[in-house]
């Protein structure tokens, strides 16, 4: 889409200075733009090269004010939050056209809103209820019974088991599996072998949740799993069933949740930590990438990171490391 | 399914106690129990609470006979498996109607035997073979040359390549990717590049094994890659070309074996456990959430823990946690 | 396919010894050889097996030469390599009849070269590129503006958003998501609350790359994730955005890397490797399972091993896992 500085900056309720009618069309990194283009800057060394740049115009602090912009400049006290702003009102993302491919199969008792677009090769159960806006991307399969709020974006060839309650403007990318069975299994005493345990609970996801390419989600095993507003997930995440994820949480690539595991709000999850079922992070913690937590344990504090398996204060950790490290570099052999 | 405690009882050749007409009409948990539900506890704190729950009836061990039950008590010798088995009795799982989905794309040559169901968009290719009652769900891929055992649930968007040879009542979950070529190449010593090797080998799949969302099991370079019966594998695991998996393994998420791997019976491998290439898991070992192995080890020790990497008797690596931990923290600069 | 010792000889660019005309009609092990099979052997030890086996004839070395053999056998100066070659010779990969599935859907504007293969159930969004003799597996979703090259192989339920541009003889297996969103927020101070940055780069996939089953990889945010010539990925593997992976780089399986990371040519990385972002791996590193570098660090080396986390050179971490066994081997308490 194409627009003006002025009009950008009051999409992002900021102010300008320069040439309001300088015309923008999309944004970019300061290295690679062009005319048009929309760039962002945090800091006053980052200003000289965007001015320099390319680039249309630039988005920066109160910091940049004072200078006689050699562009249009848009001075946001967020300029990286501006700049995302801008670049969703410039770039809406793909217009997907309602209405449903002919060859997706749609139950006739499922309730499609309007404005609901559903792609090719898509398959949706019984009673399936789809919120208005949402987009189903082709080959994703929804299971019977399965709610999805409004304005949701669904990629293609995802699963969606029964028994999952999506909200509104969540995000699901490819591949990505929500409300699988648990792993769970009773093993018969006389004859060793392990029959399942039911896993026949609901997955809730609450608004504006992204959840990455290939990650998985199971559903509660009597009860729910339950994903709290606003929690971002990246790819290839495993979340185990009853788990309870708080608000806002954020979890990186390749990081593992058994079950019955209690994430509260704020927390941030590196990647590849592992997590052991029941234990309990709380408000705020910070767990850095390949950290491990033992079932049942609980990490506390709010702001501070955890490194290690098992995992620690990081302070702690680095010592230990850095104490390793020099009792491993005394010369000759050690002995003690 | 509407059934009562009596029928139940019988279904899971319990013993019971109190009024056998109840009638039950699903399964859940003491805090969620809604009445017609079925309920159970495994120790006799538990039984208050089941007792006093909306809950209908109560399986429960031999501790309960005594009491004067305010419910019907189903009395068993293993209440969580016989709460499992009930459960499966009262929910049989959703009744597959058998038949092939107009939308599937099914080879003529291809041998479906009765009751079998094929949902929408899946594809299966020249010369496969599926055994009766078995279910495929949405969207799955299924190459020239499988072959599927009776009794299975194979969930949407699985991808299943030539070469794989399935059980019966074999469960495969979404997105898993079964059969798919080895990860080995050859390096021309010339010129830097590799080439693949040969991965034309099978993939043999034992009857009730359990494959969950998102893992991928190659198949043999040149010979077979091989899951035994019972094996329970959680989401997002990877198994290499060549492995052995023995009767009754258990595999959390995330745990990734490379090739040439054998695994003996009854091992269990918790979460994000790594093993080297032609390394052996021994009869019964247990392995903890991390764990690693390196390339042609063994561990070996029925009922034996390890934890760590490289992966050491849970009770060595605990004491060097503790050495190191107690090294850190001695006041002021360590000198040693 | 059938040919004879003569042929594949001639088409390995190898010499042989005895009868040129025998019949080959495959490749296997060793141990599981049939009458018609070709088998290789590296060493003297495994040479007399081999003539042993009921193989037809053996892909040898030089040190074969001098023998009077029982069997055919062909000089290589790399057995392994030869081999890899003959086996593609023998059974060149199935045939994709070319053509689009009835069940497809090709937006009318994509153009497919001549000798393209579509399979069933496959989504080709608008103005998408196939290049001549590329096979697309069923299932799998192309969405507008993909351009893909020559001679690739795109298996099954795989999914490439927007953004993607693939090389030739590309093999994309299973699964694989390629150019979804990269995992970037904005959090709003005044609210707490994430907001999406631009994921509106690029992804640029080299030829003869290999992609494994379930892996996924990022486009840029602003810029580009580049994946060079002659790079293989593993299973479940993922790539964040804005990496610069250089050729010949091998990833094995589970590996995850965030964002804007260079791995430098050549740099052969474990099984459940994990890399914060903006690291650098450079030219030749080699880095151990499990091991992982923090943001911004730097590995460097030609054929230096690394290992553990944070990534040490292999001998040094090795040196303190041993100071920290004997420490805790000491008998009694330890007192420092």
């Amino acid at each position: 889409m194409v627009s003006t500085v002025r009009a950008v900056s009051e999409s992002v309720q900021a102010s300008f200075l320069g040439d309001g009618e300088v015309v923008l069309s999309g944004v970019s990194g300061i290295r690679n733009a062009k005319s048009g283009d929309l760039v962002f800057v945090e800091d006053e060394k980052s200003l000289a090269p965007a001015l320099a740049s390319d680039a249309a115009a630039v988005i920066a602090g109160a910091f940049a004010a004072v200078t006689s912009p050699a562009k249009p400049l848009i001075i946001a006290t967020q300029p990286r939050l501006a700049f995302a702003r801008a670049a969703k009102f410039l770039s809406p993302g793909r217009d997907h056209r309602p209405g449903v491919h002919p060859t997706a199969v749609v139950h006739p008792s499922a309730r499609l809103s309007p404005g609901v677009a559903i792609e090719a090769c898509v398959v949706i159960g019984e009673g399936v209820v789809i919120g208005p806006g949402t987009w189903i991307g082709s080959g994703t399969a929804i299971a019977d019974g399965v709610s999805i709020g409004r304005d949701c974006r669904v990629h293609a060839n995802v699963t969606i088991y029964s028994g999952a309650q999506i909200g509104d403007r969540v995000v699901v990318h490819a591949g990505a599996v929500l409300a699988s069975d648990g792993f769970g299994y009773v093993q018969d005493k006389t004859t060793g072998r392990r029959e399942q345990f039911p896993q026949i609970g609901r997955l809730e996801i609450g608004d504006d949740v992204e959840i990455g390419a290939n990650s998985t989600i199971d559903r509660g095993a009597l009860e729910v799993t339950s994903i709290g507003r606003g929690v971002k997930i990246d790819n290839l995440v495993h979340i185990g069933h009853n788990c309870q994820i708080g608000e806002d949480v954020v979890i990186a690539a390749q990081t593992g949740l058994s079950g019955s595991i209690v994430i509260e709000k704020n927390v941030v999850l590196g990647g590849q930590v592992g997590i052991g079922e029941h234990a309990r992070i709380e408000e705020g913690v910070m767990l850095g990438g390949q950290g491990g937590v033992l079932p049942n344990k609980v990490l506390r504090g709010q702001g501070v990171a955890f490194w290690g398996t098992p995992a620690q204060p990081v302070r702690e950790y680095l010592k230990q490391l850095a104490v390793l490290t020099r009792l491993a570099k005394r010369k000759g052999k050690v002995v003690l």
